[in-house]
């Protein structure tokens, strides 16, 4: 048995000094944060492993988007699998709008009235919707014939007039990954097409190809969740057709593991499954992504 | 002010005299719980007012289906938006699986080689995968064609051979909309059609003409959600486009709100995006959905 | 394996019914709010079995009060600890005062002005503390000589006016322990005697040998957790001096079990400390006390 | 309004310099932990304001000893109230033991046979308790007529024979307050001694006078909570008599508010109670203690 180190801070740390010093003390947060970073670590080191990357929550309102363009840009993920709200949030600050420090105890019917949408205490300015409009019905030519979600959503970051997550996706030819995109204000404004009588042809299962193909033919895979839902999902179900399974795994969420959803539930679940190899290297860390992604990636950057 | 009235039990109870009286504490996880009920029973006769019911979760390997068939056969809802995956426990079942009492602490590695996918503390056979892939195999030439998900699922309910909530959905006429579907069993179901060089027509963004529809048309407009995920924010974001936005909205959820996605947001915050009317009756309801959802049925079924 | 057994709401259903229809299905919160509602009636008809209940969190101000004072005065439980929060709401409502139902987004500085103290969603008015001031100082010289917490808790409920749980404690010779009382209203009453120059003997480890004493005694031991805190801890303790330990346990909860606390620990855990029998049978509930423990209560009173 | 801005991650970062960008991205967790850091500077350079620190949960074992110890150390608190567990787990490491780096999924009824008590996912040897016993039986003279609970912590202090929090706290004459140490190993092994028929005649309300005392003549006072449970409550508790209640507050914690417990309560409740002032700068931090604790000490070395 290891003893529990007790973390020393005698001098100016830089971030990857402490989560070694997490990682040392071996239990807890801390402990489950310092493994995250190993885990990380060993699987973008791992020239045979797939990374799938799985994002959601308010990732964007909460400051985290040009660390996750990083990740792209550094070709540090295989394949992304997100939500509709996300790429939203995206779209919306590649168009030029931006979110706002907000209030969670702010009285909503006021900003409602501002044009202000509340996402626990960041504001979106609701006439993001107005420019997302214009940019989607003045290119729903280019789009409305994509095949997939996938084909859908790179050209979306083709067009992009400025940079972001869903650009840096396209032109680094990383898989980007989008089940309900329906669900989402990107959704709405292809709906404000289909209002209109146009028609757009993206199929709902197509991309499943894609996803199993690339999960099919990995060495081995390793999974990567800042929150739940459909991304983590969608990327665990790849995972019963990977060879190996994950051999990997670091999830960062605030859901409970009891009400038994997707979501909350530990990485271990996965096992019963076949998504996760019994072997595989893999940690829970229960804990806001905003506060874990950007110690993690401060934390690789230092090592990689 | 009303002051907290004690819950007194001083002989046998039924549901619903329980629940009055947990409505007349009316306060914490109790009076929330009364208020639920209260808000439902009035959407429920609001003959004006259109029900849309999210469902997420573990529902079907939690004991809840046939409360949830019941709910289609009442016709009380007008609108079913659920996960993939509930849609698939519930065809598992209707082929003649059943889901299983399991241990939330059991060794999944001895469990995946029994075949048991584990849900929390409840057990999938695996097998539930063979007679789904005959199931779609079979089928498949009936549901290539649908070019909607609720064209697809409501062929989907009309072929299964039982019971089940996607039948009571086609047989009702109760829209039912799942924009993930793709990340689910029936999912993957569907791309081994794809994997044989099949093709299906379905698209990605159809549905959203007919729940908007829906929602624009609607004089009145309630919100049910047992879990968030994306059956949640479907309807939200529905909300957005109907004339008065929600006028009633019941909860129940154990995601906490602080981490900000939209599954554990509170009903209020949809008041500064327009999705709830600022007058609405809504409550949020900080419970597992299996304890919550037997308990306001039964006493609802008690009170209509 | 037992197969989950959906829950069936055809008619007007007691309490009980449905509680037995959820022990029927086995898993998740419903399957474990049936099997608490099993083991307490186990526990409880076993004649053998010391039960020992601890109370944390707002019960009282909840609407729990006369529940808590019905499972003294039908004897169902043998030990009570709790906290001085408890006691102190307790003893505010048999001087006369109520709590009142309020809102959880009230403003607080507003609140403040009005003399209300919030707990959540539910108000106590501060004026509450004139009254215990007068109630702790008139019967001062009958309190300050008790040598234990308990003894001066008992004569504190014979000295209550009205009804209350600490009377009920006393009139039916329940030992009621609160190792923190000092802090609360009552120790801010207390205190109020001691800045007046004033001395209370009360001894701060004096009740351990009393707790311990009946731990030691008992042929076999039962706990029942309504929140954690000190009065689940301090129960625990004295488990590790039961000859058997606790053969039987019920926790309701909503703390999670990851940041390492005793309050939000899974009972199992309590199997490496050598306070809970390996043999036990025992559940954790995660649930809402107020929600929980009316039905809890309603369906033992119809079994027993 | 304030934009969020996104963190930017380029080169190797000191902790302090990640945590001004959390700040400066202004919401969620990333937010809320700049914001915590910036107050606790604030509070520390106030010369004005006596700093009163609550500390529950396992803290030791899940290695934070050395970073409360510099605290200590430091002279940055003037007031500290904490659990009867951590002291126990304090003493235990005083005296020669460790806590170990364990599993939340071992088999507790092994653990048990290997004399290991778990703590989630840390592990205290059960031998602690002799050594404690020893020290405590070797120590009662000197222990056994402390009238008051800090009085008998800071004799253990200053009779620890290693570096401890306790031996910190006496040496620097920083008042340690715990309510319930009746609830800990160390009262079980003072129980032993009673059991013996010795006596103790250490007083359960006496502390109330000295940290009434201080909240009262402190010109201004400030909060740091992490955990809830007595220690929190009981240092609310004394700001109920601070001429200004409390203006500055940071609290960190894993539970959640609907339940109304004081631990999960919001820091803004306390304005209502006349705790907190209501133009004090406080923030609630929802994170793990040992993830959070760390990263505010190291930016706060730092800074300060």
């Amino acid at each position: 048995m290891k003893p529990v180190n007790h973390i020393k801070i005698r001098k100016t740390l830089t971030v990857n000094e402490l989560i070694k010093q997490m990682g040392s003390s071996g239990v807890l947060g801390a402990g489950r944060l310092g493994k995250a970073v190993n885990i990380c670590e060993a699987m973008l080191n791992d020239r045979q492993c797939k990374v799938f990357l799985g994002l959601a929550g308010p990732l964007v309102p909460g400051g985290m988007r040009d660390i996750i363009i990083d990740l792209m840009e550094n070709k540090w993920v295989d394949v992304v699998v997100t939500t509709g709200a996300t790429l939203t949030h995206d779209l919306g600050e590649a168009l030029g709008y931006r979110h706002y420090q907000g209030n969670a105890d702010a009285d909503d019917a006021e900003l409602h009235k501002k044009g202000l949408d509340r996402i626990y205490e960041s504001y979106m300015p609701n006439n993001i919707y107005e420019g997302m409009e214009d940019f989607i019905a003045s290119h729903f030519e280019q789009l409305k014939d994509k095949k997939s979600i996938k084909e859908f959503l790179w050209e979306l970051g083709r067009l992009t007039p400025n940079k972001s997550i869903l650009k840096a996706c396209f032109e680094n030819k990383i898989p980007v990954f989008c089940p309900a995109i329906s669900d989402s204000g990107i959704g709405l404004m292809v709906w404000g097409q289909l209002a209109m009588g146009k028609e757009i042809e993206t199929r709902a299962f197509e991309d499943l190809k894609e996803i199993i193909d690339i999960a099919w033919t990995a060495k081995k895979a390793g999974v990567i969740y800042f929150g739940g839902g459909v991304p983590k999902n969608y990327i665990q179900q790849a995972m019963q057709l990977a060879p190996k399974m994950a051999s990997y795994g670091v999830q960062v969420t605030m859901d409970r593991p009891e009400p038994g959803g997707s979501s909350g539930a530990e990485l271990k679940e996965g096992i019963s499954w076949g998504k996760m190899n019994p072997k595989a290297k893999f940690v829970d860390v229960i804990c806001d992504a905003t506060i874990a992604m950007p110690i993690i990636y401060a934390a690789l950057k230092e090592r990689i």
